[in-house]
């Protein structure tokens, strides 16, 4: 990069997930091997008026803090795969910033709290932003899914569903 | 929220994008409206190892700081409707963590940079992460999309196509 250094940038956490998963050995690794389970999202109330119309969607896009990973190699080896990739091509919590990501199902909402399902996310994660999930343009037609697409599907569910076990 | 307050979380650029829309105002709304509209990103040299198998994804999950946006009230008028929504019910920028997301293309790399297409993103964006789009996991079926659903597609179209105009 030829330019000046980038910014720092300082983020505050805008509410809390509740899940009964405390242990992240035992949290499912997507929120497709966590269908079903139940967590809640309690925004800041003074950031309550900011859902409003949030119940038409029935999924969000969750970005919260990765509060519990630390820093890692460049090189992983991801839990659906025993081949290693390189961090960017994987979804590991040990990540250069310490981002996650989840599309999770919106249930319904109570004032500041949102009613979630199929939720991979521990319990106490700090939530950065919530976004709608727009089927208009958050599913490309024939994407590829690189080293996840040659995993078998019974592997990929083996390694992934650890809820309930 | 009832446990103690939540940290501040500190986060630094891992790269940049480069991108012809310089201009906000000017700039696609979704990465459907930018297709075939090419940029790179510029990973930090660092960090090159960390793209390891990056190239069988279609795909990218690009998260970013959306460094030009300036914050403000929890209703908006997204760019794609005439209807004011909650600011987490639409992905309009000025939200109360500046951070953005697109699902862009990836058409090849170059040692630590990037060539993507479909790319809605302001030149000389800092990138806070990159995640592989899994077609597995990331496209829900059945989704519904809230107020968005309810825009015509050529309303949709005409108010979120800005590039080549």
């Amino acid at each position: 990069m030829h330019s000046a250094p980038p910014e720092e940038l300082v983020l505050r956490p805008i509410g809390l997930v509740r899940s009964p998963h405390r242990d992240p050995e035992a949290t499912p690794i997507q929120p497709l091997f966590a269908q079903g389970c139940p967590a809640t999202l309690e925004l800041l109330p003074s950031l309550e008026e900011g859902l409003q119309d949030i119940e038409g969607f029935s999924h969000l896009i969750l970005i919260y803090h990765l509060h519990r990973s630390e820093p890692g190699p460049l090189i992983v080896k991801p839990f659906m795969d025993p081949n290693p990739h390189g961090i960017f091509a994987t979804r590991f919590p040990s990540r250069p910033n310490p981002i996650g990501l989840s599309i999770v199902r919106l249930a319904g909402r109570r004032g500041p709290v949102l009613d979630l399902l199929d939720v991979d996310i521990l319990d106490g994660t700090p939530v950065l932003d919530i976004k709608p999930f727009f089927p208009r343009f958050d599913s490309p037609e024939g994407a590829k899914g690189g080293w996840n697409d040659q995993v078998a599907e019974g592997d990929i569910e083996a390694r992934g569903r650890r809820y309930k076990k």
